[in-house]
């Protein structure tokens, strides 16, 4: 059960932008490709306009970096459109990963502007990996994500994810419940990934159950008698007050009790939730099930979850699916990939790319993230960031600048600061192992207790500050200037 | 190149919601496993409050029901959750499909309320798959939908699909750009896509290129010596009409013209695309370039590009990104997958899901759908939902009334009929064999042709009728009134 097999067995080198290629095949034609590059992997905007984004993916951007190769097909499929050079063909061929990478471990809260995926190597490579890099960290964060505003609206009450049927093909069901479990989810309906990644997989009965018997009663009391011991029952397939709650507690007390279990549930998927809830836990309470939970599920999000709570709706857990497995109020997470620095006689040149849209100018240079923490609260106070070599002494004082108004200045003190970013290939050799899926998730929650309530409010949080160090800053002013 | 490899290397038959194995478990402990179910896959809203949506993924679906088995490691797995019955994994260990299925051709249009799939046969069966059904459709239909609709925004506009890195992981590129494809588009930027599917694979330079040279004109000439047969440059690297658009005209005069070409095109993936799209070709023909096409990308989708092209940009081809990839405006297809009926001593018994949600309640019965063309104008005038065994013979009127408003009645004369939902499986084996992947697109495309421009407008459209047959409404008026 090597639960990356599936990776593994298929590789996807190939999955990458055409213009990866020819671009690729261009560099070694005008004997550039040796050159070595720094890119970054960075997003301009949180999803929802939300306060702070979750970083994601690492585990499997890891995976595919291990397993770039190209095949003899690969090749021929090149050789058979006419375009590229056979010297190049042979480059792919004999492929071999030399990059040095850095990204944020997985579970991170990450912010607009700062790298969280670090490339540097000879620009035919690095630039190879961009698609692959973006696909795989933009999708995962930006379930990680929502996956986490939807637990943080359910207030400590329970979170599945109950999305396959309706992701977006079949890596974004898996490894988009992956994700959704990191950012706080407690399991997922999905038995692959159950299987594949150890996240508890959760279900009870579909609406068939119920119409294959000939009562909704019958078919309550199969479904006890298979599984007294962890009895959730649907209870709107006709009429969920009339028959479907009446029908539960009667078979509680007929099936699952006299086996000696108590039943876990019963489940509410569609109608009025809030008020259904209501009068289901009065109807269980009044029976001797207070400790019988409700569950709702149907069209859910944070910001209906956040409705429901505050209307009293009697619910415990949640099943969440289409809307958090889809991202659906913002199903993009633009990560861009930019080149930021060449290396010219060992020389790192900064590189910018200047817009006219003042938003998409890219920050140059080889970067770290610093994350400065309050001493005695241990909350963030701020990022940083800073050129690679930079260190930030947490023994005195950092001044911190707003990069735009520059004026905006503030002294940090009692402060200790960690680098976000870690190596995870040195020369194209792995050098990191990511943690287990719950240390993931364990991290990911830690993490998020850093932030002040300010930034995790759902509506007009708090801006973080990410800042430029002066010798960053410094660089990018002169290169700003240069290009007018 | 089998271009199913991926998919048969890697078995999805765990990719199914686990409640779909606890009641199988369920069904065979209860005795019922073997009874013959029919469920109906069918969508209750279409996208974007478009007028139709467009089927996709039955290729996808064939290939996940001819390689359903379970593992080993799949049995080992279920037994360690000390729930499942020995005699269950011994059925799964011995899995042998044997359901008759039936679906919509791809590129057929469909509407809310008809059957797109039809499973029938042993209900442990035919549950178990329900998971991958609506997950692959769901997900094809949605993008093939799309698609379609930013086709048909840029008005005869070639449109590129180029939203790889912005996909929920890889099968949502992958597969969403088959399913683009579909829709119209005519090409993707992805690599993987065009050597596994035979969709071209577009591509020109990024800004990375640009900037790994000493300067924009540099960079423009070694990519024209390289490729000066498919000469496309991005202009807005730094400032492009002050300096992108100026280098490309000195580049095409001085590295693609004495080579014996014509340029092809330049890109612009930033700023005001209409007002630097008109610039540039002013300054394009003024320089001898009016062959030279303008190729826009950058946070497009069918209402800025229908904006853009009552602006009178001057684009002539489309790279649509994200939003596409995505289906931003509405990334959810709702597909589900409903007990419609269950067989009983060799009869069909119908079976209804009622609800407190009136557009919840399913149709009940084993089904046919049939689309009414007129015999003149081979547009479609209905779909007619019918009982599976009934016949619509078009030698003579056909009677059609609003299954809601049943006074509302319309006689049809001078038309054909024809059967949308076609075998794909009889006792579980395969009888259907896909069309190539043009030929899908060109069916669509044709498909399309026969629907009224009413039903294609983009603000309300007109409700296509589906109705069902007077034998159907009968059945599920008689089932209404009995769970009343």
């Amino acid at each position: 059960m090597n639960k990356l097999d599936w990776v593994d067995k298929r590789n996807l080198s190939m999955l990458a932008d055409f213009y990866e290629f020819t671009m690729a095949n261009g560099y070694l034609e005008n004997k550039v490709s040796h050159k070595i590059a720094y890119f970054d992997m960075f997003f301009r905007n949180i999803p929802d306009d939300g306060g702070f984004a979750i970083m994601a993916g690492v585990e499997q951007l890891i995976e595919y970096l291990k397993n770039l190769r190209f095949s003899d097909e690969d090749i021929e499929y090149f050789r058979s459109k006419n375009i590229f050079n056979e010297k190049f063909l042979d480059y792919l061929r004999n492929f071999n990963f030399t990059c040095d990478v850095w990204a944020v471990p997985e579970g991170t809260p990450i912010f607009p502007g700062e790298p969280i995926v670090i490339v540097r190597g000879p620009v035919i490579q690095a630039q190879l990996v961009e698609t692959m890099i973006l696909l795989t960290v933009n999708h995962q964060s930006l379930i990680a994500t929502k996956s986490n505003r939807i637990v943080r609206a359910a207030q400590g009450r329970d979170v599945v994810e109950f999305g396959s049927r309706r992701a977006h093909s079949y890596e974004a069901a898996i490894l988009g419940a992956r994700a959704a479990y990191i950012g706080g989810c407690v399991g997922t309906a999905n038995t692959i990934v159950d299987r594949d990644f150890d996240i508890p997989a959760l279900g009870t009965m579909a609406h068939s159950w119920v119409q294959m018997f000939p009562t909704e009663l019958d078919a309550f009391k199969a479904y006890a008698r298979v599984y007294p011991d962890n009895c959730v029952l649907l209870v709107d397939t006709y009429n969920t007050l009339r028959e479907g709650i009446p029908n539960a507690i009667k078979t509680f007390n007929e099936e699952v009790l006299p086996r000696g279990y108590r039943p876990k549930a019963i489940r509410i998927d569609s109608g009025d939730i809030a008020y259904l809830s209501k009068e289901a836990r009065k109807m269980l309470d009044d029976a001797g099930f207070s400790d019988v939970g409700i569950m709702a599920s149907s069209g859910l999000d944070e910001y209906i979850i956040r409705e429901l709570i505050e209307q009293e709706a009697a619910i415990d857990s949640f099943g969440v699916g289409e809307r958090l497995i889809t991202a659906r109020s913002e199903p993009i997470f633009g990560g861009v990939y930019k080149l930021t620095a060449i290396e010219d006689n060992g020389e790192i040149v900064p590189k910018i790319k200047i817009s006219e849209n003042v938003a998409k100018i890219t920050t140059p240079g080889f970067k770290q993230v610093y994350r400065l923490f309050d001493r005695d609260t241990n909350k963030s106070i701020a990022d940083v960031i800073t050129l690679h070599h930079e260190t930030i002494d947490d023994n005195k004082p950092y001044e911190i600048f707003h990069p735009l108004y520059t004026w905006k200045r503030k002294r940090v003190t009692n402060f200790y600061a960690k680098k976000l970013l870690v190596p995870i290939f040195n020369k194209g050799q792995q050098v990191y192992e990511s943690p287990n899926i719950h240390d993931i998730k364990k991290y990911c929650e830690e993490q998020i207790d850093t932030l002040w309530q300010e930034v995790k409010r759902f509506e007009k949080p708090h801006e973080y500050i990410v800042d430029l160090s002066q010798d960053l800053w410094n660089i990018k002013d002169k290169l700003l200037k240069e290009n007018q």
